[in-house]
């Protein structure tokens, strides 16, 4: 199952150097998620090819304008474009206020139908879910109050040993739920365990977005075991106090949360102004987590390997 | 005196082809004033190195996201860069209402001072003066209440003859009054007619935006021999009922206005994302018009020759 993730831009606030402020795309399953819209996301769809049809999830995570002043112009180039299909955007309840001041999203006459769903703040909470994918909020702590997201596949079913459905003669109804996990069990009788009959399925994946936020511990065990984190690193770590002032984070400090949570691979964002040459960035981080890479714009991440 | 035009963006609302929606930014006399502020503009200003410091007046011609959703990330990035000077907007009522539930630029701590100028619509009124420079509405025929805007330079003084100033001996504290078309009187007695002791100064130029707005000759006597007018050509002649459908105008009706108006120069722009050349639009208001030309993003006319 494809799982990968499109970086569209992962600057801080302060526009620099070309690059653009928060908005990344999530492909799983031929479904896609859009996490964060700043300004001119619909302009680095375009640039950067990423094919728009199947965006029917944009979740925000806070009211700063990096992470969302773009939306209003995609959902309304949608409509232009001819979109029929439903579009569902997660996000801070005044967020629906914001697009409907500038576009009535709600209007019979809108072209397609947006879902508005307001999000809570304070615990980490299910938002989202398909046959595959399960979707939580990450509650950050930031000057507003924000959310990350957690994309997490559902367990994979496990493998039946072919010989074992041979041996027990395992009826054929039966079959999903052992791939499940259920032991073999006839007439209220046990048969054979489950880990007799099956072998491992694929690994499940997962994506944790934590943008922004300032150093936060708790972190780590609702992203425990993460397959990918991105964690925002808006300033090196001899930025550490304005950092904490300004309720960002460090280079190391994300490294740290990496470690901690025992993430596979850490992508660093959300990068200050002050900085043209990204690269200390990566080579910093890596003193502490060695799997780190920075999350540039243009660039896609495989989640399922 | 300076007196310029750079096109940030002509497109009409759906973008296409890495076009971006409507932004210029006029320079005259070292002061910058933008028209429209399409979504990115602030990143076009950047990547067509036009300096943001002196822009201290944005003028909105209507509430079509094309024209305006730029426009708050623009006015928080001059918060976010430091910004002091104060800067006044020119729009329709409700554009502070959409600014104000996104930032609040009226706060005392926003960092600097934002004046918004409510427009009406109906009349061409002057809602800016300087010295040099006036600024009028021009009432255009839309979908919605919009507003284009007339840059007009003032009259400039005419050249005193120097022998003239010699021959009646013309006392010093007069010589303004005369540059300004006064006749020389001397103890209420007329000495000599103002044609007889100057010559011309030199011109005063103008630039009439005129976007977005359905075919309308009534535009050419509120705009007369302006210097350079831009008028949207969001369609090709061929497509003259959907223009008049859509309350746009074709590159005929452009030319037909700019013959009209006596204009020095006509640029076409608001392009319609079906075309990716652009060509065919100059080629074919030139059918029309000859002096007409292009208004393509990162594209600077001089308005003053």
């Amino acid at each position: 199952m494809d799982f990968d993730l499109t970086i569209l831009g992962s600057n801080s606030a302060v526009p620099a150097f070309g690059r653009h402020p928060s908005c990344q795309v999530i492909n799983h399953n031929n479904q896609k998620y859009m996490i964060d819209c700043g300004e001119g996301a619909q302009f680095q769809l375009s640039k950067y090819k990423v094919k728009r049809g199947n965006i029917n999830h944009i979740f925000i995570s806070h009211l700063h304008g990096d992470h969302y002043f773009g939306l209003v112009g995609l959902v309304n180039s949608f409509r232009l474009n001819g979109r029929k299909d439903d579009l569902h955007i997660y996000g801070p309840p005044k967020l629906i206020d914001i697009i409907l001041i500038q576009v009535d999203v709600f209007s019979p006459e809108f072209g397609y139908k947006v879902h508005f769903h307001p999000l809570n703040y304070g615990e980490s909470e299910l938002i989202f879910e398909n046959d595959y994918l399960l979707v939580y909020t990450i509650p950050l702590v930031h000057k507003t109050e924000t959310n990350g997201f957690l994309f997490k596949e559902k367990v994979k079913p496990r493998k039946i040993i072919r010989e074992k459905i041979l041996e027990y003669d395992i009826p054929r109804h039966l079959i999903a739920d052992i791939r499940f996990g259920a032991d073999l069990v006839i007439d209220r009788k046990l048969i054979a365990k489950n880990e007799e009959l099956t072998e491992p399925g694929k690994p499940s994946f997962s994506y944790a977005y934590c943008s922004d936020t300032v150093y936060n511990p708790d972190l780590a065990s609702i992203i425990k075991d993460v397959t990918v984190l991105y964690h925002e690193a808006t300033f090196m770590h001899d930025f550490e106090d304005k950092a904490a002032e300004r309720y960002h984070s460090t280079t190391i400090q994300a490294a740290k949360i990496a470690e901690m949570s025992g993430a596979g691979k850490l992508l660093l964002g959300h990068f200050s102004a002050r900085h043209y040459d990204l690269q200390p960035f990566q080579d910093e981080a890596r003193t502490v987590f060695s799997e780190t890479y920075l999350a540039l714009e243009g660039t896609t991440f495989n989640i399922s390997e």
